[in-house]
C-alpha cells in the first residue's frame, strides 16, 4: 500500500515527482541547488503540508553542502540565508518551519571543521521515514472511528502525494478501505489547482478504491441525500485550540457537514500543530494569484483583466471537527483542554 | 442598461448568441429548424430558465412553419412530436413548459385553413419583451431590499444572458448598484460550466459593476469576514411551498449563508413557479455528462476512467430563503402561505 512516493533521495540528489503535470504525466524532477527547492514549493510541484517538510529537510542536506563548499568554518553562518529563504516558500504550513526548526537544532550542534552533510541526510531521511510511519499509524486510529460500508467525501490531497507515502486523509480511507469500511469515495475536484480531480482522484484509482469525482458545488446535494458518514481532510497547521487550517473549501464542508450530521474528521501528524498559536485567526492565509481562477492550464476561462480572489486556504473552527487525528492520538471534540492530551 | 440580449428574431430567423464560446468569442448562431433548437437547448448555446423559455416560444414558431409548409391543415397534428421532443431538452427549468404551455393553448385556438406562424410570432416576441419588463420590475423590487453600501455574493448567471434580457439576479443587481446600494459583487465561477467565470464577469464587466470572481469553496470564508450582506441568485423552478431548484452551489451557498447571518434572495419571474408541485423533492433534477467534470475546454483535467458525479441543480429548502422576488411582487419568509400572494 506504498506504492506512491512523491520525494525521492539518491545519488546525492533530490528528486520530485512534479505534482503539476499528474495525472497525464509522471515527470520526476531533479534539485542540487537550495534556491530551485525553495521555488518548486512556491510553484507547487511538491505540495501538501507533511511533503513539504520533508522536502524542506532534504533542502537543507543541499544548503549545508553547498554552504561548506563553499565557506568552508563559516559554513553554518552561510546557511542563515538560503534557510530564510526556504521558510518563506509557503506561508501557511508549519510542517516547513518544523522541519527547519528539527534540521537546525541538530546543525547547530555540529562542529565548524567538517562537512555536515551526511549527518543532516540521515535526519532528513528520518524525518521522511517517520512521517511514513506516523500516516500508518494515523491510517490505523482513523479507520477504527469509521463504522462498515461507510460513504466519505474527502477534498483536496491529503494522500502519498501530500505526505512522505501512505497519506494523511486517504492513509485513513487506504486503511480503512482494506479493512472493509469505505463503500465510496467522493474527491471535490478543488478548484482552482484541481488536487482532487488530478492528484486524489489517480491515486485512489492506482490502489482501486472506488472513486467518484464531484465539482465543490455538489457537495451539499450530496449530504442532503443523507448517505454520506464522513468528511476526511489533511491539515496544514493546526493550532493549540484544535482550529484548522486546510486547503480552501475545507470550512464550507465543515458548515455543511454539521448541517447534514456528517461528521468532520481531520488527519495530519503532529508536526502540523502549531502550538504557539492559540487560535485560527493568527494563522497567515497564502493569497495565490488571479491567474489560477481566471485560467485553467493556461487557457483564459474569465474575461481578460477581471480580478479574482484566491486564499489558497481557510480555518475551519475546532467547534465544527469531530475529531482530529494524529500519530500521538485522536483528540475528540476538539478544544484547548482535550488538545493537551497530545503533548 | 439592456445592452445584452441573448436572442434576436430578424428576417424570420432565429438567432442565439453561443453562449459556449463567450467571453472569448461573440458568435450568433442561426436555426431556422425547431429540433436544432432543441439540440442547442441541451448543448448550452442558450441557458437560464427564462431565456430558454423564450426560445422555445420562438422555437415553436419554426415548427409551425414547416407544419403548415409540409402537412397544410393537418399543421395541428404535426406539432405534437416536435412539441414533445422540445420539452425534453432540458428537465428542471420549469419555464420550458410554461412557454410550450403558453404557446399550445394559442395555437389550439386558431384555424386549421391558415399558417400560424405570423400570430404566433406576434406571441413569442410577447413573451420575450414580457420578460425583459418582468426583469426590470423584479429589479426595482428587489434592489429595494437592499442596504447602501453592500456587498453580494451571486452564483451562476442570471444574468441578461439567462433571460430575455437585463437579468434575474443580476437585473437586481444591476438596479442596487444604479442606486448606489451595491459596492461590489463577487461571482462564483461556476464549475463545471464556468457560467461564472465566463458569463456573469463577463456581463458586469461590460456595465462596469465591479465583479470579483472566486472559486466555490472559496465562499464560505468570504462570508466569514462578515462583509457579504446578500447572496442574490436565479431560479430553474420553484415548488408552490417556495422550495427553489438553481444551478448546483445554490443549495451550499444557502447553508453558508444561514450560518454566517447572510440574507439569501432568490429573483425570478412568476414564469418559472410550478403550482403542480408542492414540495422539492418531487423537482426532476438533471444529471449530466461526467465529462464536464473531468475535462474543461476539451482538456482531460482527470485521470482517464474516473466516474463524476455532474448534477446539474439542486434544491434550496425555502427555509433557508429570505425572498423570493418576481415581478408580481416580494414574497419574505416564503412558505405555502406566503407564495399564495402571488397569485
Amino acid at each position: 500500500m506504498d506504492s506512491i512516493q512523491p520525494i525521492d533521495w539518491r545519488d546525492n540528489t533530490l528528486y520530485l515527482l512534479d505534482q503539476r503535470a499528474l495525472p497525464q504525466q509522471q515527470i520526476w524532477l531533479q534539485y542540487n541547488q537550495a534556491e530551485e527547492v525553495a521555488k518548486a514549493i512556491t510553484d507547487m510541484v511538491v505540495r501538501g503540508a507533511p511533503a513539504i517538510g520533508i522536502t524542506a529537510a532534504y533542502a537543507i542536506v543541499l544548503v549545508a553542502r553547498q554552504a561548506f563548499d563553499t565557506y568552508g568554518r563559516a559554513w553554518k553562518q552561510a546557511m542563515v540565508k538560503p534557510l530564510a529563504t526556504l521558510a518563506k516558500s509557503r506561508p501557511t504550513a508549519v510542517n516547513l518551519h518544523w522541519a527547519i526548526a528539527r534540521m537546525t537544532a541538530l546543525y547547530e550542534t555540529l562542529p565548524d571543521t567538517a562537512s555536515a552533510e551526511a549527518v543532516l541526510l540521515k535526519e532528513a531521511q528520518a524525518i521522511h521515514q517517520q512521517d511514513i510511519a506516523a500516516n500508518h499509524t494515523m491510517g490505523k486510529l482513523g479507520a477504527a472511528l469509521i463504522a462498515k460500508n461507510s460513504m466519505v467525501i474527502t477534498h483536496c490531497n491529503a494522500g502519498a502525494l501530500a505526505t512522505g507515502g501512505f497519506g494523511t486523509a486517504l492513509g485513513v480511507i487506504r486503511q480503512a478501505y482494506a479493512d472493509g469500511k469505505i463503500k465510496q469515495v467522493y474527491a471535490d475536484e478543488t478548484r482552482p489547482w484541481l488536487q482532487g480531480a488530478r492528484l486524489t482522484a489517480w491515486e485512489l484509482q492506482q490502489d482501486n478504491i472506488p472513486v467518484t469525482l464531484q465539482a465543490e458545488g455538489a457537495a451539499a446535494s450530496l449530504m442532503a441525500t443523507g448517505k454520506i458518514d464522513w468528511v476526511i481532510v489533511g491539515a496544514d497547521r493546526i493550532t493549540a485550540n484544535g482550529d484548522v487550517a486546510n486547503k480552501i473549501g475545507t470550512y464550507m464542508l465543515a458548515i455543511l457537514a454539521k448541517y447534514h450530521n456528517v461528521k468532520m474528521m481531520v488527519v495530519a501528524p503532529t508536526s502540523t500543530i502549531d502550538w504557539q498559536l492559540p487560535t485560527g485567526d493568527a494563522i497567515p492565509i497564502e493569497q495565490r494569484s488571479a491567474e489560477e481562477v481566471t485560467a485553467i492550464n493556461g487557457h483564459q476561462i474569465a474575461p481578460e483583466g477581471v480580478p479574482a480572489r484566491n486564499p489558497a486556504f481557510d480555518v475551519t473552527p475546532a467547534s465544527l471537527i469531530d475529531a482530529i487525528v494524529t500519530e500521538a492520538g485522536v483528540v475528540l471534540s476538539p478544544s484547548l483542554d482535550n488538545m493537551r492530551t497530545l503533548l
